[in-house]
């Protein structure tokens, strides 16, 4: 009777589940759709409904428990979503017993930013390291932080917001009520608003910026020197504070990394002496859009239960 | 046979030594001259003399170990100090083996800010709170993370240097290398470099300057809120990045509070969320220079040995 774990990565419009090993094995996976139109009932049942196949179809195995990565903040005693901003129906709800109840397993919720920073700890980039920093570069800019091999929340569950932590203080406002946000500065959204300031254009994307600047155009080029002049900001605070021995980045931003990680490492190696004495090492990770799912998955197995 | 612990925090002109019972009794104390310019051999003798002396004083009772507050870096495993830019004589030193040989006794280093932010967790302000950071607003600014009751070193023990992380990306330039440094916009060095700026005098110190203030002068009032805006930028990262309950201030900067604390408090409370959703507290140190010695006795009582 072989142990596994499942693993959910709950999106505003997509989720996915995986079966995986207490090795890291991806045994099975599932994707669906969220059902947030349908409000909490419909989203509670879209996910059993998954993960019970997944549980059906290793009849004989013996299920350690559910992970669910949950794009929200969680108060983590209490298993219970604060507020999920793109899963509003999910607002304040008891998350973790109600999954209990329907699955007769243990189940545990993580932010999903921290989810993924603990899948690359398990299973990516970061394996056999215990302290580490993750950034999600996409739309926005999330965190996660891994200190002695687990994640480090905070008193209410909100550590890690590394995208809103002041890179420029006169900076782009933020919507979090801050100006000059490294979100604001370092994210899709940045690229495409510096982009529109520096009048290439209103309506381009990220990703058109990327190929204008691919093309050899100036001034999208110089938006991802501003974006890695930003991202250089942050992780050199992250770096003077931890003195951690790595870095993650992962994100569709990730696609640039040659545009703007020159810029990026140049404003680090200037502004972080811990950095010029201890060199961590500051890299891509390497599980893309499934580190959350292996993080998810990963905390039932560390129960005292799983282990024994 | 009562327990006890000797701390000692060593400065680079006066060392102080104190024995301090299990329940953070402070029973004996003594200081002395750390008689740098008589090298490193002269410094170890001055240290020990003065513990043992404190030692013979308590003939019948068990000494658990001491504790050094050290400033510098130190490599933990190694019982190292790797570089005290104020004690020179000290870099590159094995000192926790050298002075076991001399007492034998169990010893631990630990860097004294770090032993600062512990001593306030164990007998200060961070009484019964495990997650706590310690800005000390002096000359410089030194920080100390205690995260799950336990300093947080980082991977080469040089984490927590809170007064290194980038403030203003156009500010001051700083001996670290970065410019706009917490230390350069906070500290009373920085005061009184503000103060000369606004020309209210070439050789104002920080006491100076809070005096003009104290009497009603604008501009003198004017850089206490630069600092006040400085340190608000700070905190508000730590917090978003932590999102610990408890975050202390000592140093000779405190006396300060009430010219800098105003603006403080409204930088942090517009640019961090954590803060204004979880409202962590924001407080003086309580323990002030005693702090170290503290965080340093505490230090051999943590071991299984002292515990058992």
């Amino acid at each position: 009777m072989a142990l596994f774990s499942i693993g959910v990565d709950l999106g505003s419009t997509n989720f996915r589940a995986a079966a995986i090993g207490p090795d890291g094995a991806l045994l099975d996976k599932i994707s669906g759709s969220t059902n947030s139109a349908g409000g909490r009932e419909a989203i509670v049942d879209a996910i059993v409904s998954a993960v019970v196949t997944l549980r059906d179809r290793r009849a004989g195995d013996q299920l350690a428990g559910m992970g669910i990565a949950v794009p929200g903040f969680i108060v983590m005693e209490e298993g219970r979503i604060l507020v999920s901003p793109n899963l509003p129906a999910m607002n304040d709800f008891r998350a973790r017993d109600a999954f209990q109840e329907r699955l007769g397993a243990p189940v545990i919720l993580e932010n999903d930013a921290n989810a993924a920073a603990l899948g690359e700890k398990w299973m990516g980039a970061g394996r056999g390291v215990d302290d580490l920093v993750l950034l999600t570069l996409g739309m926005g800019i999330g965190g996660g932080i891994i200190s002695g091999g687990k994640v480090l929340h905070g008193f209410m569950g909100m550590a890690g917001e590394l995208g809103h932590i002041t890179v420029d203080l006169n900076g782009l406002p933020c919507g979090c009520g801050n100006t000059g946000c490294l979100e604001k500065h370092a994210s899709a959204v940045a690229v495409a608003t510096m982009a529109r300031h520096l009048s290439l254009g209103d309506n381009l994307t990220a990703e058109d910026v990327y190929k204008l600047a691919m093309r050899g155009n100036a001034e999208a080029m110089r938006v991802f020197e501003c974006m890695g002049q930003a991202l250089g900001i942050g992780l050199a605070t992250y770096i003077q504070i931890f003195n951690f021995p790595l870095y993650l980045m992962s994100g569709g931003m990730l696609a640039a990394w040659d545009l703007f990680a020159p810029a990026m490492f140049r404003e680090i190696e200037r502004r972080s002496f811990t950095y010029r004495s201890t060199k961590p090492k500051i890299a891509k990770a390497t599980l893309g859009g499934d580190a959350g799912l292996f993080g998810a998955a990963y905390l039932p197995l560390q129960t005292p239960a799983a282990k024994a």
